[in-house]
């Protein structure tokens, strides 16, 4: 039997991560370049066709053993016709029809959606979701993106723009938000602003990953930290749950690593502030897939249009 | 050919509206009682079967000729079990099996629910969101209910509780809610609240109907008292917008009569405080079955569980 491939290509603000996949979604083999590392958006697009070249040449495969290629791209997008709306964290992108460009290029065929929600797809079909119903998938990074399941399938809304928990209004008269509203989850949890606060703390040299270590050894002044993001995110939280009766909230990206603390303070505002049926019913747990989550999800958005 | 009927309910804090209906859930017949006029729990069930039975009586009807009893009410329910959670403007209500006990005193299949889900249900099948697929119901009372249609279905999520648009946190340190959190929507814009500002600006013998006629005739007080209402609505419902990339949101319920001033103002705090793709996707229009939307409702729940 001839065996098929999938590759997955999860753009990032920070890297261009490549895999390529097996019929079961398992990783065969991987690339990673540094995102800034191409000057412009024409050099990018021509690294993602180099790197899916690159799998074809160096595995000696047929290109009619690639089933497709599903890539994850870090802003809103027309998924059905392959449209990248803008990337708010790459400069120079703009209603760009990377499906069509990328089919002409490669003669394979491609799929494309926002990255958040193939982190959502993968993690309901292989990763700490699966077999919850109703879920909301958060990733916690320079952005808040997220995606959500509602019975059993991911909710796209009209504009495949469903999912947006980064812009959830915290307080009428917030911080301004880069999405030109104030008070928004985003502008009090996102990587931009916690450094800020935790460089006060700590001075200039912290990292998130330092202060997450040292909270992990219970270290006061790192736990009162993450607490205040807990509760932050945890008041956003409670508003979600009421309003959907979740099952399940997936927390993924670099800051869910900060551990314990932010887990169980999130659960304890949630117990706080949201109603108590929905309150009672919703599990909150750190993402599954981790890194890969992307990649894996790529691979699944493949899958699912090829057969659907 | 034998006509068939469904009687429909709409229990609420202030009336007990009784309806029969025909197949095509027309309303043949009326009844209506204050619900202040039963003391009690006992009381207030005795007078929904009377209610009952006074139909078959009045209308000559076999009882054979009864598909079914469908009743909303103001509270959390188990809509599967009949059960009712309890009635937060009701005293006396908690954990009643209402469908047992209403099947075995009239012989009829009963169906319970959640009377905002059930105002969704018939806005969506009849109503201002015939033909829209992803849609916020709300009503404005005493409490701020809501239900939500999520590609083309009645959205419940697990424990038949979602929707709870009145729960939404505003403010992390807003007035202390009915629900026990703080800041909530219903907190800033349920009746016992604006009724309140109400009496500050014109006085102890104002209604909210009166500063809504004001407002049509342009009152520049009752415009501005409005104006604040639609703006912590408007903010509420852009979280809303964001995370649901909703088509359209339907508002109805006493406060919906306040008119253009609410609804435009409501759109501009949208426009002014969503992202853009969900801002420009979103309709918001008032609920087009005024009080008939609970009995509507409750025909289609009948018809609903009948049939599936």
């Amino acid at each position: 039997m001839v065996k098929r491939f999938i590759i997955a290509i999860d753009l990032g603000g920070t890297n261009l991560k490549c895999a390529l996949l097996d019929e079961s979604l398992k990783i065969k083999a991987r690339s990673s370049f540094s995102t800034k590392s191409f000057d412009n958006k024409h050099k990018l697009i021509q690294g993602i066709i180099d790197s899916v070249d690159s799998f074809i040449l160096n595995q000696k495969l047929k290109r009619s053993a690639i089933l497709g290629v599903g890539i994850g791209v870090p802003g809103p997008v027309d998924t059905l016709r392959g449209i990248v709306h803008f990337l708010p964290n790459i400069p120079g992108w703009k209603e760009v029809k990377l499906k069509k460009i990328l089919e002409q290029k490669t003669k394979l065929p491609v799929f494309i959606d926002n990255d958040a929600k193939l982190m959502t797809l993968a993690e309901h079909e292989a990763g700490a979701a699966k077999k919850y119903k109703n879920v909301l998938c958060l990733t916690l990074g320079t952005g808040v993106g997220g995606g959500l399941i509602i019975n059993d399938l991911l909710y796209r809304g009209p504009d495949n723009a469903a999912g947006e928990a980064g812009h959830f209004p915290l307080n009428e008269k917030g911080p301004l938000c880069g999405c030109g509203a104030r008070g928004c989850l985003e502008a009090y949890i996102g990587n931009h602003k916690i450094i800020k606060d935790a460089r006060k703390l700590f001075g200039p040299e912290i990292t998130l990953e330092r202060v997450s270590a040292l909270a992990r050894r219970h270290n006061p002044k790192a736990v009162g930290f993450w607490v205040q993001v807990a509760k932050k995110l945890g008041l956003a939280l409670s508003g979600m749950v009421n309003l959907l009766n979740l099952d399940l909230i997936v927390i993924g990206g670099g800051v869910s690593s900060a551990g314990g603390v932010l887990f169980e303070n999130i659960r304890r505002t949630i117990l706080l502030r949201a109603m108590r049926v929905q309150a009672k019913r919703v599990r909150v747990v750190k993402a599954k897939l981790g890194i890969d989550a992307g990649i894996v999800g790529a691979g699944y958005l493949v899958r699912e249009r090829l057969s659907g």
